[in-house]
């Protein structure tokens, strides 16, 4: 079904012929491509929320790079919006709730969104997928459960998410009641991704790395087990593969290496090498190259990302990532650079002698 | 000689009849009398610059609460000034430099500033010694190699130091010869607090958790090492204890454990039961309540410590502290409920049945 399966056949830990390749915000703004598409738009959410535009932004990498896999253009903080929250970007700023999620009465408010609100993310999935031709698979994805919460407790994006751990320590309650609402949320949300035709699907816990040891069990790992537990299978009763991303988790990968998910996201202040170590063979692993070495400049790149090769070694189960999305500023020349190398030097160090 | 040095038996992995309490930023903001200090100083330079103030600040959480250290009141970035790079801070901003350090030509012309310039704060150690009378020992404190380095590239605070990890990647040669040249700066600037009367000194790594595993070995991790190993002795032959701090280094536990410190201390997201199983026996522990903890009320206060104090178990050598520096916006009568309960229930937990 699909022509370049090598990244599904890496989340299943099955030889590749070179290790492949995708980036967390391929779609962005380092491609002029995508601003003109955005500027068409006229704003971020009108762009996510047409189908036909965020199918044209989410090919637009991929007819530049022979990259292994397509990701849905979107936006971790759909769901709350569908929730009635009211989600707008202002112009060179983060994310905006209209109304925030932070006493007992709001969290009660909560309820899981009807998924028809949400109909433009699945229809721009169909048609991404048709438009893609089997070419290579697509990646569905979602926000964390606790991360969503983080966005709600807080109206947007903060740099301490102090709010949520005041919750988190004097009304864990409150919290978890917030959190497992929006399990619910997000695990309808990827099996509606997952019938309209995404081939794996991606949770994002960006900030869950924020939470103690303690609460980061409770509140956003438990929840993520529950979302991969009831994912859906594909037609002919196989898994549909899962990726679980914590950045900032680097200390708790064991723990999130045994929720269930077919591979595990490392930011780039992990070692790949000993995370391997860590996690064994339960797991792939996909990551991490520090995305600022994508800002300096093609010697660097290859240099940097055959270290992050060969600490991630020759047994099967890696993806190729960066630790983080793309900088906005990357020049596109040096992503060519990562692509064509990563492919190069993995399918060099799997050549018999 | 020193009254209560239940903080530094805790540094040796000697039993102590409680755990020992400090607070990272326990002279600050969250204290009325601190904000009358320094607005009648003027500016916070001018409250760091000048010793009798400084020693009035430090002694001030020490006079509300039965803290088991002071910790001298100063910065991390009165080395880089005192390179000639013009510290300022803004009202209600963070540090700002006069000049940036970020090319060949700006890195070779730092050097290890005469510490002459710095005498201010070697006069404010020995007020401060002199002021606490023997009551509990003094901390003296720098910011690591590499943080300096950081403030240093970037001219002040930034969100991901995007400038600093792009020299670690493209310019390692650069970025390594300005490490260490801090780290005998670093190195020197402890050794005249050690002189001064500091009893302990701690090792502020704020930023080395941005770095990628490889680069945090060779450009944080392996100077901070340098300067443990170039600290002064007492002068009975003694080892001055030290304490090496890594925010956001939870993954990197045992190596950090490995550089010669005598303790770790462990940022909020560390689970303290897992860092003491990691590094075993050879360091003390000191930490880690989340901050945000002081921000809610006294049950959970309470609570909350009562964790931290478990999951540290009664092996000796764990110094209770936060995790990160105090909330400003902190009330005091948390912090008292918390220095009662860290001694209440740790005295508990040792007395015999």
């Amino acid at each position: 079904m699909i022509h370049n399966d090598t990244f599904l056949r890496a989340l299943r830990r099955e030889p590749t012929p070179y290790t492949p390749i995708w980036l967390m915000r391929q779609a962005g703004r380092y491609l002029p491509e995508y601003n003109a598409t955005r500027t068409q738009a006229g704003s971020f959410m009108a762009l996510a929320g047409n189908p036909a535009l965020a199918t044209e932004v989410t090919l637009q990498p991929l007819a530049r790079f022979p990259l292994d896999a397509a990701i849905l253009f979107s936006d971790i903080l759909t769901i709350p919006d569908a929730m009635g929250l009211g989600l707008s970007f202002a112009e060179n700023e983060g994310p905006r709730f209209a109304k925030t999620t932070r006493d007992e009465a709001a969290i009660n408010a909560i309820a899981v969104p009807d998924m028809a609100k949400l109909r433009y993310v699945f229809d721009a999935v169909a048609q991404i997928k048709r438009a893609l031709k089997g070419s290579v698979p697509l990646i569905g994805f979602a926000g964390s459960p606790f991360t969503l919460a983080c966005y709600m407790i807080e109206g947007g994006a903060s740099p301490g998410f102090a709010n949520v751990r005041r919750m988190a320590h004097a009304r864990p309650d409150l919290l978890h009641r917030l959190v497992a609402t929006n399990a619910l949320a997000v695990t309808a949300y990827l099996n509606e991704q997952i019938a309209a035709g995404a081939d794996a699907v991606m949770i994002f816990d960006t900030w869950g790395g924020l939470l103690n040891h303690d609460a980061f069990q409770r509140m956003s790992l438990a929840t993520m087990r529950d979302v991969v537990a009831g994912l859906a299978t594909a037609s002919d009763g196989s898994t549909i593969p899962s990726i679980v991303f914590v950045k900032g988790g680097g200390a708790w990968l064991t723990q999130i290496a045994g929720i269930g998910a077919s591979a595990v996201g490392l930011d780039w202040t992990v070692d790949m090498a000993a995370a391997r170590r860590g996690v064994g063979s339960r797991v792939a692993l996909q990551g991490n190259l520090d995305p600022e070495v994508l800002m300096t400049d093609r010697d660097t790149v290859v240099r940097e990302a055959s270290k992050v090769l060969h600490a991630a070694g020759p047994a099967p189960g890696h993806i190729f990532n960066l630790g983080h999305g793309i900088v906005p500023g990357t020049p596109p020349e040096n992503v060519a650079a990562l692509v064509e190398a990563v492919h190069r030097i993995s399918r060099e160090t799997r050549a018999p002698p």
